[in-house]
């Protein structure tokens, strides 16, 4: 899988994603990534890629011809259009089943916006896709653009290792993740709960299950209505809610 | 303002922040940015910061001791604890609205947390505020804390400056932006619109009124039911909504 980013700021989006485990997989070959500066493209002899909105207003917008031209030169030697990722808060929010859906690609490009925006012209011309990762202002696309290849990349056989392959996994089965707990066994007077010495495989499950639930109830309880629940889960959920109705 | 990031990847950090804006205030010292590395705070000779989770699993936990030491030694010369921010996909779903309660703050220190988590016990003696930027996994809470020191920080005076002022500047009366247009006048046989050269304020203004209530109609229209809405954008609507059932 290749990912094509095209920036005004090459060194943030290479500093961001060439360390780390998306580091180490480029590295090592697992995917690659193609850093591309728009402004290499600009025809101006300062190197300009943007200049005032007609109409009037704040702010400089960026101009179609430098983008339109990277773009070409990235797209020249596929042999079908590839999804071009445009990251403006005006998007389809992002989300785990998009980055599923994004993994299957073999090229995905993704344009930074900066300044004002970009002119509509090239986003029609090149656009597929519009997408944000919230509902938040940020500065520019590519700390977005960084977090989708991030998400998606790690989906990617080979990017994780074991001891990183389960890392996050929230959402799983729908519901929020159990505490963990390491060496040493006493922190600030604090033990790590019994059960996660004993050694009993059945009741440390369980009670891991519990804890997924509380947490889950507590913090997310709209995540509730989706996760995969068995009878006894529904048990523990009944109870959780008694306990909140009447305290013990 | 001063933001603390504890991170096993500084680099990862410094360079997706210290270049385009955020490193430009950074540079002027409109902000102060302050990246510390967990693994200094290892006491064991090998720098390990992390073992095997207690009662089984996939996945290594990073240990309590040194994410305690390393916060120890960034608050020990602050007045009153500041908000320390984990970030997690348990967490509560990070909005605008939370970025501009956090530039309030004069520290914020935000831990990020690697592999299959941290110790829970050392997240319950320091963190104040769990947060997710969003339902997508990541393989770290790296890029998570730059979007939101991102985003918070373009909030803080100074920041930005007027070429970017009002960039991505998107909710702000909670419609999506009309689209922009720049040099030259006609690309790829695409004229800019017509209304936007006449230099009529009147007629420039309410065209991009009308753009950004078609966007938000057809793009986001459960944005409508919050955005300010004169009686002339209502009519607006009402003419969208016929022509969309009988079209013309």
């Amino acid at each position: 899988m290749r990912f094509h980013v095209m920036t005004l700021f090459p060194d943030m989006v290479s500093g961001g994603l060439r360390t780390s485990i998306t580091g180490r997989a480029i590295e090592n070959h697992i995917f690659e990534l193609n850093i591309v500066n728009i402004r290499d493209y600009s025809k101006d002899k300062h190197k300009h890629v943007d200049d005032y909105p007609y109409g009037g207003g704040a702010g400089m917008v960026m101009q179609p011809g430098p983008v339109y031209d990277c773009y070409q030169d990235i797209v020249k030697n596929m042999d079908k259009k590839p999804r071009v990722i445009y990251m403006t808060p005006q998007g389809k929010v992002f989300s785990q089943s998009i980055a599923e859906e994004l993994s299957k690609e073999e090229e995905l490009i993704f344009l930074c916006g900066h300044y004002e925006g970009i002119d509509e012209r090239v986003l029609e011309e090149i656009v597929t896709d519009e997408l944000s990762i919230g509902d938040y202002v940020l500065t520019g696309g590519e700390l977005p653009a960084m977090v989708m290849i991030d998400s998606i990349s790690r989906l990617i056989p080979g990017v994780l290792n074991n001891d990183d392959s389960a890392e996050y996994e929230s959402f799983q089965d729908g519901l929020l993740e159990y505490p963990q707990y390491t060496r040493p066994e006493t922190f600030m007077d604090k033990k790590v709960p019994a059960v996660l010495l004993s050694g009993h495989h059945g009741n440390i499950a369980k009670w891991r299950r519990e804890e997924s639930l509380k947490r889950t109830f507590l913090r997310r309880p709209e995540l509730l209505g989706t996760a995969e629940l068995t009878d006894s889960d529904k048990k523990i959920l009944e109870k959780l809610r008694k306990n909140l109705d009447f305290p013990e």
